[in-house]
This record gives structure tokens, sequence and C-alpha cells, in this order.
């Protein structure tokens, strides 16, 4: 957590958020502020909430995991904000956060020292034909790619699709860092390639990063190389 | 900052960075603490200085600005370390921070609500036409994209070749935000779209981020819906 995040939370009169989310900040939070606690899937709820305390007056913090500024909660929240006329007259402040990707990797080692590419396997708000595109191009480009809800309960068959067309273009042994819940309590980080991925336990709370052409593994880590010749 | 980077800053015997980003925690090193200071440039150089104390024995911090993860010195030092085979000697913990990227979004509204790529303009360390391959990729799948180091002193013509290629793909219209020195001194935060991007001012501490099909402008911000159906 930042400093800034901290000090927002504070000074806020009302804090809104999932459950789980809210658990996590229980320390912070002091007995005189109002908690809104609401379900996952509840995004579009909770950010009307949130913008009706905005709307009497209130200092409100609406809660996101990692980083809300990346597939987290500002889009909606600006959105809704947009829909019903309401820019001019409450203020938001977006304050930044270590997204899953940047947890995942400070784990893994340095996987993302070259060009990347975040993808969502969700298609719950996305046609799978989107997301399908984006996965060819970022392999064709050779990003190395990051794989954020990968797999739910429910949603099992995009990873191997997603495996299946990365094969096309990327080589079998290309390396891959598999990590669930980063710096939270179960965390498990696990190197291993591209064409052993799908023998690891995949959940939601999973964030999946796949090389480059140069990406290699040693004894510990996974490396994207930046190109500085040490060799010399 | 994070509470973590600030723990481990405080917790540490030597304190090695470039000297601008030095000069940005020079309230949070104490005066028992070794600075050792280096040139832009001297990246190499400077994770050699680092490991030669932590070899030493020492605790020793390596400064980078953003996120030591992203585009920064996490690679360098695990790459060095592994080609002076001691990666069984000295234990290297990456602390992630608020990358360039993050710091950007969080200014301009929620441009990160769906799939991005990061990429470099940066040709000193890699060939351009592994950037061009990239930048056409991106575009070809409509990802929203982030363009790190687009201009120099020196380089000047990679930013325009990348306007050229966008606008194979995207419409001249699309959004984008410029953002100068985010959260830091001199900050300057603009959006503006492709067709007009070259006439703002651009430098070595400007992030760029260009929308996808959906992102939109209102008032005050840069939108990329996550897809959430809020017109119900």
């Amino acid at each position: 957590m930042s400093y800034q995040a901290k000090h927002v939370l504070q000074e806020s009169e009302v804090v809104v958020g999932y459950t789980t989310y809210i658990e996590l900040i229980q320390d912070i939070i002091a007995p005189h502020q109002t908690v809104i606690r609401s379900h996952m899937k509840k995004e579009v709820e909770r950010a009307l909430e949130a913008l009706e305390e905005a709307k009497a007056g209130k200092v409100v913090s609406v809660i996101s995991s990692g980083d809300a500024g990346i597939y987290g909660m500002a889009g909606l929240i600006l959105e809704l904000l947009y829909k019903n006329n309401l820019e001019e007259y409450i203020e938001v402040e977006i304050v930044p956060g270590i997204s899953a990707v940047q947890a995942a990797a400070a784990r893994l080692g340095a996987p993302l020292m070259h060009d990347f590419a975040c993808i969502s396997l969700s298609d719950l708000l996305t046609p799978w034909q989107t997301i399908v595109k984006r996965i060819h191009h970022a392999a064709q480009g050779d990003f190395v790619i990051v794989l954020y809800n990968p797999k739910s309960k429910k949603r099992i068959e995009q990873i191997q699709e997603a495996v299946d067309i990365l094969l096309q273009y990327k080589k079998t042994d290309t390396p891959v860092g598999i990590v669930k819940s980063a710096y939270r309590e179960g965390e498990e980080v696990h190197i291993s390639s591209l064409e052993s991925l799908l023998e690891h336990e995949i959940d939601m709370f999973t964030t999946i990063i796949i090389g480059n052409q140069s990406t290699f593994m040693n004894k510990t880590h996974m490396i994207t190389p930046r190109g500085y010749n040490i060799h010399e």
C-alpha cells in the first residue's frame, strides 16, 4: 500500500468496497468511518452507492484491489459520473496502487523488463473473439504476455485455448510464471514452461506471465533481458 | 511510495541510484547510510557497484524510478548475479512501485480498464524493426497502447513513425493522453487525439497512452469502458 492510499482512506468519511478487500484494510479503518460492504460482481451497485454518498456531500473512498486504474473500479465510477452528468459536481481522484501483474513480476524476478501486453481472459464483459484476436497479436508481436483472470470455477476452457494459440508462435519451453495471491495469504509462485503451464493449479487469484523470445530462467528467477551488453 | 519501499530503504546500509532519483528520496536517507550516486546511462556500472557492496556483506538498495520491475533495474541486477554465479550467495528482493504508466493513467482518468500493451520507443537497446513490429500488432489487436520513452533530445523520429503506423489502424480522433512528470514537479497532463498528438510537447519524461476503439473523453477524463452495462 502507498502512503497516498492510506492518507486518502483515513481522510474519507465513507469507505465502499467488496467484502474481501474491506477485510484486508480493516486495520486502517477508524470507528467513525462508515463502511459499505458489497458482494462480488456487484460492481455497478457498489459504484452507484458511492456516488449517492458523494452526492450527499461525503468524502468517499472506493476500494479496488491492485491498481484501481488497471481493470479496476476507476472506469466504472467515471462512466457513471459521466452518464449522470455529475462530472462538474463530484471531484474524483484516482490513487494508483500495485497491480497484480507487478506483484507477480516482483515475486518471479524480472519478467517485465521489455515490452509487454496485459490480457484478461474473462469473457464476462468482452467477446471471446476479441480476446482471441489479442492473444494472436500479442504472440506475433513477441510481447511478454500477462494473463489476468485466467480461470474461474465456471470458466475453464479459456486458458486451454489461450495456450493452444500461444504455442502456434512461441516455443514449448518458453518460460512461464504462475503466481497465486502475490503478497497475500496463500501465496504460491511457480516458474514453468508454456507446454507445462496447464499442469499447474490455476484459479481466479492467479496471474500468469509468459516470456518473450529472450526470456530465460536461472536457478531462482524468470528474467527478460532489457538488452544491456553485460558480456563485454 | 509504498510502505514496503520505505521500510526496505531504511533497513539498507548502502543506497545506490541515479543522482536525480536519489534527490527524490533525500528525506528518507539517514546520515549513517552510504549513498552511491551515478549518472544516467551508467546502469551497468551502478548495478555492478551495488553487487560489490552486497558481496562485501552489506544490505544494499538499488533505486529505480517508477516500478523497478517494469523497464527498471531489477533485470540488470538479476542478470549480473546470474552471469557472475552469485545467485546462491546474494539474496535479492524486488520491491514493486508505481510505474509511469499507472501514474499517467491515474492523472488521465481510467484509460487502462481494458487490455493494454506497453512499448518503449527507445531503440538504444532494441532494434527499431522489433519495436515497429510490436506497434503494428498492438494496433491490430486493438490494445490500449502505452508508449514509454517516446522521445529524447537525440531521438525525435520514432514517435512520428509510431503515429504514422497507428493511423493505419486507429481513427484520427482516437483519444490520446500525454502526461509529463506525473506526480512530480513540472507535471503536465493533456488529453488530445491521435492526429493532434505531435502538436504537443513530448520529451523523455513523457508517457503517452493511446485509446482502443471504445476509449472516449468526457469533459475532464479519458475513459476506456470495461464493458459493464450501465445503460439498462
